[in-house]
């Protein structure tokens, strides 16, 4: 049978640039990785430091007192990284969450850009929601492009993924749903709109928004805009969305 | 002496791709291209189609109408655009634009990444403001990626660049100054701030937000967030910021 790379992950096992079907990932840049340490310390294999790096002494006791080793390897930080910058590399194993009951969600339906999914991300985590799901296909969360675009915010929230929103529905059926969509005579404006205390804001597409099949899923929400442009970029919907849901 | 390329731009001279003192830009895609043509056609030197572009139809009627040239050229498509499904491009002549007196502001100083830019242009043309401000160095607003970002919401705003804050104030002096900063207890929440008719919103850099020179200027605003987050998107920071100040 055939041995996947960190079904034993050692010191020794070789760091690959990230795919998707990896059984681990990384933090690129010195911010996210001390994020994770300081969230996530358990899953954390290993720090790379760059040689050149000057400032190396607080990540280097982070990792001492999380018993975290670390490795100088120039090398190999530029395979992970696209950028010239990079001086500090986090290699973490993958893991699932569950997304609290008693908590507002955000719902993200096929989002396809992992710069936006990070940044939506941190946005909600700066307007204290904590747990997300993400209806499949979509961006990879942990790509190490998702991760770095959410600034380490990754590690402070609950995440899960579904094959589909029913999937989602049929495991939390008290939160009182709202999809930012265009319903006809039925759409709510969002400043008017009531706000429970146990709500599911849901997204579509960047490029295609949610599908008709969701005109019948709870109470439809609009942020009035000018004709002057097509739509809102999504993580700006997103924004103002959970801004005004958790005034 | 040297002859710039469109100096006297014909149907003839050779384009290339986009650089920065370049005295033209381009518009990758059939929708901001649509923008384009619609809002600024004087501007608009040719249309570039791909002849594998299944819907040239209604931009052919539309270049017709508005007497622009078109060229079937899939080779210099390619050259222009680094994504495989670009099948419309635009040729047009830079240009420069005035501020309206009357109407609020916004003042970007010194922001850094192109995709952000034309984001925030899209977002704050979304929420009604058509008049922007940026002080120099900062993202090239011509440059294809931050045409792109804003979906073509450039062509339907005003523009002015700087090269310093103090130019800006000179020229705008009856605007109420709203710094995105932290200035200890002179700080105001977003929320609860007076929202006057004329103002303008000033946001500093992504890496860096506004410097200390910005503490002495109008009133220092912050939008509340969670200690989870170093700080919000400058995107969606300028998202939140206009849509308080226009609700």
């Amino acid at each position: 049978m055939e041995q996947t790379d960190n079904d034993r992950f050692t010191e020794h096992t070789q760091i690959k640039p990230y795919k998707k079907d990896a059984l681990y990932s990384y933090t690129l840049g010195a911010f996210p990785t001390y994020e994770l340490i300081l969230s996530k310390p358990e899953a954390v294999l290993k720090v790379l430091i760059h040689s050149g790096y000057t400032d190396a002494d607080g990540i280097k006791a982070l990792c001492t007192r999380s018993n975290i080793p670390i490795e100088v390897n120039n090398k190999l930080i530029g395979r992970l990284s696209d950028k010239e910058n990079c001086y500090v590399v986090g290699v973490f194993k993958k893991y699932s969450c569950r997304l609290a009951e008693d908590k507002p969600h955000i719902v993200l339906v096929n989002p396809s850009n992992m710069g936006n999914l990070g940044t939506i991300l941190r946005t909600i985590v700066g307007f204290g929601i904590y747990d997300i799901a993400i209806v499949l296909p979509g961006a990879d969360i942990f790509h190490p492009k998702s991760v770095r675009a959410s600034m380490g915010a990754l590690f402070k929230l609950n995440f899960q993924l579904y094959d589909s929103f029913d999937d989602y529905r049929s495991e939390f059926n008290k939160h009182e749903l709202f999809t930012f969509m265009i319903n006809k005579e039925n759409t709510q404006n969002i400043k008017n709109c009531p706000k429970p205390r146990l709500f599911s804001l849901v997204f579509g597409n960047e490029a295609t928004g949610l599908d008709d099949s969701y005109l019948n899923v709870g109470t439809s929400v609009m942020i009035p805009q000018t004709a002057d442009v097509d739509s809102l970029n999504l993580t700006i919907a997103v924004g103002i969305g959970v801004y005004e849901f958790t005034r």
